[in-house]
């Protein structure tokens, strides 16, 4: 089908709009793809739907060939299944919710575990049933804190979401791996890099979850690899805990007069000239810092954590939150925070003080590399004195421990397999074997072989289509525009008319017919605009291949281009429909 | 392709839902192919959305062959442009509205009039623009008081809206037939009875809308059409008016005692008893009839309104609310509305003390039929009481005339076609001429060929993709379950394996693939159940062509059966695929 630039519902714009932080973002808008609405809410003009289009049919192509059946559940859920499984207040202020005409509680879905499952519970009742995976190609919804990046982190978006259901967990790993395969055809053909990491679940729950993710300087996820083939995302790295250390030969812990030493740095430049050291200089990481945070619940429950860690590194944002679990916020420690504690003294908090057995009773948990038998230098709780030579388990203890110091370049990974290197991705998809989490929540059960009700192992595996757009987007664009890879581009070939005259356009539209005719998508650059506006525009709308009308057709020839690398050829104007067939098959 | 019942997410239903009023809603969810979630909220399972993506496709062609381009706008939307156009407030309680995080109040979709406009606003500036359609299949919300007969009357569905922009009058006309062309054929395709209705624009605006209606008994829509043509919904007929009578001849107007008649019905009783008409008997044509009603506009005020309307016919709730508007309600006086206006005695109520201008100041509207010159029976606001011969023009008036009398069949058509019949119909489409209603709310203006900046005449073209599949489910079923027509049913083929061994399902799925590879989508029932639950199922289903493979195999032989006309023929096993590659061709 042959499509008309005059026709098409587009303008391309010559400024970047104000809120674009990302290439992809702003291309896609200039480019006249997507519009703005609001906040994280976008149209799709009909350029940017041809590719979102053809996303969505690469997913369903990848579903179906794996087995899963489409089903399409709706967007505005009732109240009572999320209620069941504590995701409506979990989800904190992450969810859309309203209220109908009869003030019944509604949300806009965020994603559909308590749905699917309570249609299996309705229509199924034996493992004779299983194995099942249906998904849904649909509309979600978040209310994100910090909508951004155009269509990267949305309030309303579009995803493939599935969800397997087995009798048992050997049926789970089964349907896991064949999603796993399933999304890896997807992203091989959506044509980016990509890694597979390790994850935390997060508030989806069950045992084990892995990230898809877009490998890209500008993705909101810091993962980590090893040489080895470790790859996890930094939230779920675990630290490789040490054996604990033998401390019989550590001196007795004694308070040592440190003036003017409330940071790290100023503590280990007082130790090293007053109290050296007779084998090394001291270094931040013998020191033991104790962070102070406020916790908010999802529910509006507040509580105070202390979190004692290496000096030489930091609490991790990112890490904390994900311990914390959805929707959860913290904040540090503030002078009214201190001022309800009198016993802390700020920068020369020890773990005397801390713990739920201790005078403040305050929760207490520890990085992992705090080992039993590890000598720290800690804070004394007086202002201008710190603790030497303070051992884990023979002088102080904690609650337990936490996952939230920051991952480090040349960190070892945690299965051994050599030093960590860190980079950036998008989070493209996410699978999870959830196991009997949401089952057990709603009662879904079947029989099994042997006549017992149990509860269904059930997975969720989710894609971001409209994102998956914008990360191709990113991934291909350049300095001139958007750069389509042929399979998502929203059209096969842009014809494109230049110079005076009737004979440009008729030659042109020739070329886009001969083409149409065998099935191909054809852009005709019919508008009576200068080629500079012309050419302009063929690199920002990054169709793959170009066809130039013009000034070659003295000479009887035209002109291709590809818009990726630049290469241009002259073709016998009689000779071109066949040369692009050639092309495009 | 080859679905194995055994594997469908589907589970047929012996039991009728217990909500189900009409038969396409009990046979679509007995037969799985949707479930519901909330009142009026529905999920699609697999056999269901196959036939919703279906009639997509449908309109989705049709779309691209008049023209249109798709488009995907958000469903949450802010509400500054509902703001602006008023329908934030028209819409009263009938819109689902919500708030995110930061308290900026957005709404669920009911319609895309205003996004679509500020669209053309954003991109478009001039008439070499135009014309200009566009649309998107998409889901929709509306929070409907009465929600009702599965997805017929549903909060959540999905619609194609499309939306045309012309710069003049003579465009937008032009756009309309295209559009309404369109309409026509995606409704032959969908293969059900329908008219084409006038129709009333309500909270649209514009100048002029149709309806399509599905021609069935059980739809909510009256419409009428006369022998000549007309045909129009029962809420925009209007009534022919009559020229104004001479009344000279008409006695002076004169109080009469008419003791217990406060219904039209003891009053013309009494008249004929008591005060006997010399050319013929009192009918209750004769009396005028006031009714008094409190009306609730949607921004909460209320106000009175009288409605005077011969005394043969009552008020037409759906006609009356169509006048007051979208959002408003109504009420009929209660016993502490008269005690409001001491002056209104209930059962003689009459003219006099009625109008903006007389003793209650209650806005007073007549009938179209109350011309001028007529003369008519009524309360002499006085208990058993009427005054006789009062003449509209001469003796009273009113303050203006309203349509909500109602129409009955053998009432003539407004345009001479002759007589009206009333028939029942579901609105499938709703096509409207809007004019500038919203390009001027909004500011929507391109420059005319002459330069000059004129705002946007606009069209408006709906229709119900998810109710489209209820209403041919409605239309062609039977008392066996559903019966699809072949372009839109889940499966070409349903092939049935009965009786003991394994050939029955080798011939079965032999003849499965033989089709499958042709490119049908072919159902296999392989379950291990008995003929007759297969041959319940496979009626309830309603593929339209089933193939038995089962008693038949001892003389060579399968049956294959038309779900429609239950005609069976016996085709020799190996010319089975060829018999049936002819039938679906």
């Amino acid at each position: 089908m042959i499509t008309r630039m005059t026709e098409l519902f587009v303008r391309t714009l010559r400024e970047d709009p104000s809120d674009a932080e990302v290439a992809s973002h702003r291309w896609l808008v200039r480019a006249g793809y997507i519009r703005r609405v609001a906040p994280g809410i976008y149209s799709w003009l009909p350029l940017g739907l041809r590719v979102l289009q053809k996303v969505e049919q690469i997913v369903r192509e990848e579903m179906a060939a794996a087995g899963s059946q489409e089903v399409r559940f709706p967007a505005l859920l009732p109240r009572e299944p999320y209620e069941a499984t504590g995701r409506w207040t979990e989800y904190g202020q992450g969810i859309f919710r309203l209220k109908d005409r009869r003030d019944n509680d509604y949300l806009l879905g965020p994603t559909h575990e308590e749905m699917f499952a309570l249609a299996v519970k309705d229509l199924y009742s034996s493992y004779k049933d299983l194995p099942l995976t249906i998904h849904q190609i649909q509309t979600k919804y978040r209310d994100e804190a910090r909508p951004r990046a155009g269509l990267l982190r949305g309030r309303e978006f579009v995803m493939k979401d599935a969800y397997s259901f087995d009798v048992d967990e050997a049926g789970l790993a089964r349907s896991y791996a064949r999603q796993r395969e399933a999304y890896q055809r997807i992203f091989d053909r959506l044509g980016f890099e990509y890694v597979i990491v390790k994850a935390l679940s997060g508030a989806m729950g069950g045992s084990m979850s892995e990230e898809f993710l877009a490998i890209s300087p500008i993705g909101e996820d810091t993962f980590v690899r090893s040489p080895g083939g470790y790859a996890a995302n930094v939230e779920a790295v675990t630290v490789p805990v040490p054996d604990p250390v033998d401390a019989s030969d550590v001196p007795a812990a004694h308070v040592e007069p440190t003036p003017g030493t409330p940071t790290i740095e100023t503590l280990v430049a007082a130790l090293n000239a007053h109290h050296p050291r007779p084998d090394r200089q001291w270094q931040a990481s013998d020191t033991l810092k104790n962070v102070l945070l406020v916790v908010t619940q999802p529910d509006g429950s507040r509580h105070d954590l202390a979190v004692g860690l290496p000096g030489d590194r930091e609490v991790d944002a990112k890490r904390l939150e994900a311990q914390l679990g959805e929707g959860a916020t913290w904040a540090p420690f503030g002078e009214e925070d201190f001022a309800r504690h009198p016993q802390l003294v700020k920068g020369y908090i020890g773990p005397g003080v801390l713990g739920e057995e201790g005078p403040t009773g305050i929760r207490y948990l520890l990085d992992p590399r705090v080992v039993d038998g590890t000598a720290w230098v800690t804070g004394a709780d007086e202002v201008d004195r710190h603790v030497l030579h303070l051992v884990k388990g023979r002088d102080f203890d904690a609650d337990g421990t936490i996952e939230v110091a920051e991952v480090r370049a040349g960190d070892p990974a945690p299965d051994g397999s050599g030093p960590l290197e860190l980079a950036r991705g998008m989070e493209m998809g996410h699978i999870f074997a959830l196991g009997t989490k949401y089952s057990e929540a709603l009662g879904v059960k079947v029989l099994d072989p042997n006549g017992k009700l149990v509860p269904v192992q059930m997975g969720s595996y989710g894609i971001g289509i409209s994102r998956a757009v914008a990360a191709v987007a990113e991934g291909s664009c350049d300095d001139k525009g958007l750069c389509w890879p042929r399979e998502l581009a929203p059209f096969d070939v842009l014809v494109l008319a230049t110079g005076k005259g009737e004979e440009p356009l008729q030659v042109a539209t020739g070329i886009a017919s001969a083409l149409a005719d065998r099935g191909y998508e054809v852009l005709l650059d019919d508008r009576k605009a200068s080629p500079g506006v012309k050419f302009a525009d063929s690199e920002l709308l990054g169709v793959p291949t170009v066809v130039v009308v013009g000034r070659g057709l003295a000479d009887g020839v035209v002109e291709v281009r590809d818009r990726r690398s630049g290469d241009r050829v002259e073709v016998p104007v009689d000779e071109a429909p066949e040369h692009l067939l050639e092309l495009l098959r």
